[in-house]
């Protein structure tokens, strides 16, 4: 039953990811059209240089009018691949309003403004889709929002920018410092001129937001998210983490609380086990782990961005979206029901190794241990080194038993003021287990 | 917008899955209503044995006329956890027929009939989800067939039988043959008294057609998958693993001939490098690798049975056909609009590693290398080793390039022919390169 109107859809931005939609949609037309139950076409791109040569694009269809093109008032769905915050998002909310759906992969925008923009998407009857937002190829979000639907789940943990992985993992194989592990990636394109966005989390903070947000059937918005970057981590932590067992990688974590009335969302470098299954994920390849309540612990791994990745997931909500069009309905919209608390870092509960450079003198592990006693942080284990360098230097080295954050901060802050305790080496914190 | 009258849904079998699906119904009523936008309410669960106590659930449900059941015509799901051809082919579509859409576990049903048990489900305009079938609560069939959508799946390569896995895990990792490895997985409940399904390859070959059909848009039957059991897999063949930094695992693959216009599905232990993501999958866990077009390479990793698990699934289904159901409108059904043949084992190519039992005398290797060459099979390492045990034999271990199953087949038989080879200890397929 193939409807032989086509779909119309525009494609706002033609970038890396931009032109892979655009050929796929042209080379896999009659696979898409097989899909959907009716034909796509491609019927207008906006571009920011139109002189730019654009391969398998029908020069007709450019135009730099991104605002004319979404108000044409004939479009079906309107695939936003754009980024940022404006105009991406006045453009979305006026396909909206002239009844097109809408395709994003913006992953910024998603997470200051998601539940604007589903409110507007539900207010003119139309869907927004954005898979691509968050781990690039990789289904997540569809998994997450409808396979558990009807499961609890209780943590979700990612590595979910590929720069900072390719980095984290250059460090653990090969020895390199932060600096030398930049380079490469940037010298091989997985790092952007200005890291900025990936090295200090920020893109990490925004996927957390959104992946807490459907996890938990909650409003999480991207200033909900503690956020640290990976730029302080060295050889030595990896030195220590190999230590335990452990390697490190940085994580966005969203939990629930122990009472399972509040959540928590957070990036930051983190040691974890090697038997971890999120432990093996080499190179700039994203993996998101879930775990809940009926499923167990899942594991969704793949490419978590790159120009055809990325057209792989939005292709894949436009299918979805074309369908529900034909169908005259709507998928899954955004799910707030439950409305959990969520908690600031300080009541975050986990384990945390800690290295002190320490006087290498009797006493000295009895005062660090009253310490941590007297802020009701359990100790789990300590290994004490002198540095046989005539310094009169110890290294101490405190793992912790599970403790909430604000009591490891105040365990630290009482840590410097004493006197045998030259200085906090390092402190982070211990995930997986 | 909560609708108030709930959707009715009825329960046919009550076993390991089915009192797991009855309990979350039960204790997250609340948030599947969120979910779902309606409440849903237990109307009647179907039992051979009436009599056993089945904690939570009111008595007055329980009938043991499954048929009278389906019939009511007022039910709005019914969900099928039976298992097997009849009774559940019949249930189902008895379902169909009396208004009721369903969701299976069963993959036996759905390997053998399913394109019959869809073209019910659209006769009758209701919606047939059956996520559970493969890799019990790994996210899977969703993510095929809607999140790659807009993607041209190559090959799909998974661990879909968890356990085979624990066995070939335990293989691996203590050295233990088959038949104790087998023994321990009995006793710890992950075999069957009578494994047969399992270790023969029958459940994982009932999985790759499902996924084939799904992956490909083209209908495959359980009949067209080749199957091969693992229980001649040796301690010495995992010892030739480790030798080319393999293990073996028992994989289900289904893949695209070359042309794109054939595919195949297959069911076979086969060695796989240490490095690709699937060889590092333990225990009973079940994961399943896709390499597509655009997207790239993907892995779906959980666990694969189990009560809660096969659970989790079945309530995500659950909630998507109703959630359907309100929109009235009804899910993607079978796409097998590619319509590609289905190749036989002969056509599929592959590489191969072969171990045989030679006379040890000068000439022998030119003699089995002949007979690869005329085959048109091309040799990619050879490893000759005198036994130093007097007997005058050798081992040859042939590891061979690219070719189709049927030209290996008529070397083995050639090799078998010359009297220098005293016997072909082992062939197995090299997978995952």
């Amino acid at each position: 039953m193939m409807r032989t109107r086509p779909l119309k859809v525009a494609l706002l931005g033609c970038g890396v990811v931009g032109s892979e939609v655009a050929r796929i949609m042209t080379t896999h037309a009659d696979d898409l059209a097989a899909r959907i139950g009716a034909p796509v076409e491609l019927a207008g791109v906006a571009v920011r240089r139109p002189d730019k040569v654009r391969e398998g694009i029908d020069p007709a269809l450019i135009t730099t009018d991104a605002t004319a093109l979404v108000k044409r008032g004939d479009l079906d769905v309107v695939i936003e691949v754009i980024g940022g915050i404006e105009p991406a998002r006045t453009l979305i909310t006026t396909a909206f309003a002239h009844g097109a759906s809408v395709v994003s992969a913006n992953k910024a925008l998603l997470a200051k403004d998601g539940s604007a923009l589903h409110a507007a998407a539900v207010e003119h009857g139309q869907d927004l889709y954005y898979e691509a937002a968050v781990a690039g190829a990789i289904p997540l979000l569809r998994p997450l929002r409808e396979s558990l639907a009807g499961d609890h789940v209780h943590r979700v943990l990612g590595i979910v920018n590929g720069t900072t992985n390719f980095i984290l993992d250059k460090m653990d194989s090969t020895g390199a410092g932060y600096q030398e592990a930049l380079d490469e990636a940037t010298a091989l394109g997985y790092a952007e001129a200005d890291p900025t966005a990936d090295v200090e989390g920020f893109d990490a903070a925004a996927k957390a937001a959104i992946l807490a947000g459907i996890a938990f059937h909650t409003r999480v918005g991207i200033d909900d998210v503690h956020r640290e970057g990976m730029t302080e981590v060295t050889a030595a932590d990896f030195a220590s983490a190999r230590a335990m067992g452990c390697t490190i990688k940085l994580l966005a974590i969203c939990e629930r609380g122990a009472d399972g009335s509040s959540v928590s969302a957070r990036v930051h470098p983190a040691m974890l086990p090697l038997s971890h299954p999120l432990a093996g994920v080499r190179e700039a390849y994203n993996a998101v782990f879930v775990e809940s309540e009926a499923a167990g612990r899942l594991m969704f791994y793949g490419p978590g961005a790159g120009g055809a990745p990325t057209a792989s997931a939005v292709l894949g909500d436009l299918v979805a979206v074309c369908r529900n069009r034909l169908a005259g309905a709507t998928g899954p919209g955004e799910s707030a029901y439950a409305g959990l608390t969520v908690s600031g870092m300080g009541d975050v509960v986990t384990r945390y190794h800690i290295s002190l450079d320490v006087a290498d003198k009797p006493g000295v592990l009895a005062q660090v241990a009253t310490v941590f006693a007297e802020q009701g942080v359990s100790i789990d284990t300590v290994r004490q080194q002198g540095r046989g360098d005539g310094s009169g230097e110890a290294s101490l080295v405190v793992v912790t038993h599970r403790a909430p954050d604000a009591a490891l901060s105040s365990t630290v802050e009482a840590l410097r003021k004493l006197d045998t305790v030259r200085g906090v080496a390092s402190i982070m914190r211990v995930e997986g287990e």
